[in-house]
């Protein structure tokens, strides 16, 4: 049973493999239609949709799923607008394949140059979100990529719907139908054995709680680009404008506390600790955030629950801020380097050389001065769509979009030379 | 004693981790300034280099290692100096930390940018050669990053003293002696224990023979930039001067066949099969290449030893040459994605539909159209220097110079910008 399991996955792997060979030739034209008929057709079974996703959500009543994973899962109109609206966005962008940034020539006149090409087959790793479904395809159609997904059991239903519309719109288009496929095994081994597909799979990108991706970045023979979370910090420095301060650490944890790009410690410069800090903490607990305060801002504002040393590397995910009185700015970027994720990390400051030391300085794959941490996302910071976000630093550091799902090669014209 | 050993290398981990977090922001006066000091204490230390490399090479004949193996373990005077002149043209590149490729504006105000900076900790596994311990030092040291040398056994007192005199340099330059740590345990171990530390090493770059590199893919917990080998072709088309042809291709094969760009197979097109052939494989015989011919071609030209199935995927590094007629160039490209390893491909041709189409389809690290294979290289191609060639395609694809030893973080500036 289960070698039969690894067999099926492996005939998939080899076919998404041949499929991505006539994928990365294909043209922008060929690859926006194929969205087109996507768009078309689920406008047109609509109806299908919904009825067939509404059995994965009874399963998933039935056996007591959290209302957070059912609101996840569940698909309606609005919802497949929604669907079809990202399907459109991707065919508007740019194809990035075939794009050569430049070239330059050799003393002896060789012209060397790179060219941009899709990286080959994706293999990507999902909870219950049927909609990543399609966003995922799109991206990985539009940057020439065939794609193995793999989506939570709850969803499974919904997927293989899915699967058959966006299967008939790349026929229809003339494209290799097992370009994109969804593994219909809702067996967690399945993810085990598309781990190993090293010889067919080029990159495995993972999205879900910290355990899977922990699971997938530990067992994958197949390079992995992956955050496993989001520790993100404002530093408030001496020189900052306070107000402006107030409003992005407001933004950066109130706006939605349950992502990854979230505040989850606010650092502040021990100069202005006394003019900032009770205001700021005022505003926090009005919003119903509660505050885990060091020892010195207890001092400040008496009363706040101490923060444990748990609360410094803590995702809190939620309506809870630890907060930390630093010395200076090199305190707040030792504790960054110590405690963050090395995600998203920004200062709020007037002066010049700290804005040009914290940007240059912090290693995190987004670090921003003057503005709310909520801007590390492939939308907000203009790369068009987001497939992910990568704090690991190979290939990518920060957020991916179509660009991130190719690579480049070099191309070299030549005239009859040879090496002497 | 292994738990000991694991131990070791952990401390030497954090220690590399530790001497990162200074040489990311270290400017490149200090980087050359030691590199320098390195080129000094090098040329006044040579007799001792020498005298403890006769060691190493003593203990290699003594434990009857092949003459290349010594070869390449020894040190006298002449590769002395040209370590010191590769720390030489190491320290005369320009430094690729810092540079900002680009920004752009959103409609929020919000400046958005990608900075090149180092990727943080390297570790780099090698076989016998100590020259490549200064190398790699060299490369790593420019582009900012801390590095873990884990070199060949036999090498080991030559890497030792090697190492010191790197640190005194270092230390001289102001910059953290453990940004560069020779690993002394000469068990291979040591190897396993390194691949684990993913905390603290954020990529791996091995160096060697196919197992050392299989070794290390399979059991790394760390991204791995790599190359097993290079089957590499070169496919002279129907429209090729058949002269320049000839010229590329013996160059391919004849001019350093021991190396991962030379040709392995050569690809013909059965247009000019009869033309080109006879005095391509009489040129070849005539210095000492060995053909190992497909059907078609045993028939041209008779007496040729039939090729095996076997011999088409095989990186022979040696005067052997596979020889295969193909229908067309679709034919040639199909072989090339069978048998290839997507290290380097060439075409010859005076069309341009088909260079632009080999450019375009074939999927390899570096593709060339009218030159030979052997171009595929670092310094050859323009990038400076070379730590290695990678064919995965994650990160880099194709031959890595200092740039490639490096990643991009976004950075963003704004005024107060948050979230909507």
């Amino acid at each position: 049973m289960q070698i039969n399991l690894n067999e099926e996955i492996l005939a998939m792997a080899r076919d998404a493999r041949e499929s991505s060979r006539v994928l990365r030739n294909a043209g922008r034209d060929k690859k926006d239609k194929a969205l087109e008929f996507m768009v078309e057709e689920i406008h047109l079974r609509k109806d299908e949709i919904i009825k067939i996703n509404a059995k994965d959500v009874d399963l998933a009543k039935k056996n007591g799923l959290s209302y957070a994973m059912i609101d996840r899962l569940k698909l309606n109109e609005e919802t497949i607008d929604s669907m079809v609206d990202g399907l459109r966005e991707v065919a508007a962008l740019p194809d990035p394949v075939g794009e050569i940034p430049g070239m330059w020539v050799r003393p002896n006149g060789l012209k060397v140059g790179r060219i941009r090409v899709p990286l080959g087959v994706i293999g990507f790793i999902y909870e219950s979100r049927p909609n990543v479904t399609v966003d995922a395809a799109a991206l990985c159609l539009k940057s020439g990529n065939a794609v193995l997904l793999k989506g939570g059991s709850e969803a499974i239903n919904s997927n293989l719907i899915l699967n058959e519309i966006l299967n008939g719109a790349m026929e229809k288009a003339d494209l290799p139908k097992k370009s994109i496929q969804v593994i219909s095994s809702t067996k967690h081994e399945a993810v085990g054995y598309l781990l190993k597909m090293d010889d067919y799979v080029d990159v495995i990108i993972p999205r879900g709680g910290e355990d899977l991706i922990r699971f997938v970045a530990e067992n994958s023979r197949i390079p992995v680009l992956r955050h496993f979370k989001g520790v993100c910090h404002v530093y408030v420095d001496k020189y900052a404008d306070l107000s402006m301060a107030q409003n992005i650490c407001f933004n950066a944890k109130v706006q939605r506390p349950g992502v990854c790009n979230a505040m989850e410690t606010m650092l502040v410069q021990e100069d202005i600790a006394m003019s900032f800090l009770p205001d700021m903490i005022k505003v926090f607990q009005d919003a119903g955030v509660e505050i885990r305060a060091c020892e010195n801002t207890v001092k400040i504002v008496p009363g706040l629950i101490p923060a444990r040393e748990s609360d410094w590397p803590a995702e809190f995910l939620d309506l809870v801020l630890a907060v930390k009185i630093v010395k200076d700015m090199d305190e707040a970027i030792d504790h960054i380097d110590r405690y963050g994720s090395k995600h998203t990390e920004a200062i709020v400051t007037s002066n010049y050389d700290r804005a040009r030391g914290f940007l240059e300085s912090v290693d995190a794959s987004v670090v921003l001065v003057n503005a709310s941490t909520r801007f590390n996302d492939g939308f907000e910071l203009g790369l068009g769509a987001e497939i992910g976000i990568n704090t690991s630093k190979l290939h990518s550091y920060g957020p991916m979009g179509l660009q991130e799902l190719t690579t480049t090669k070099f191309i070299v014209t030549g005239s009859g030379q040879v090496r002497q």
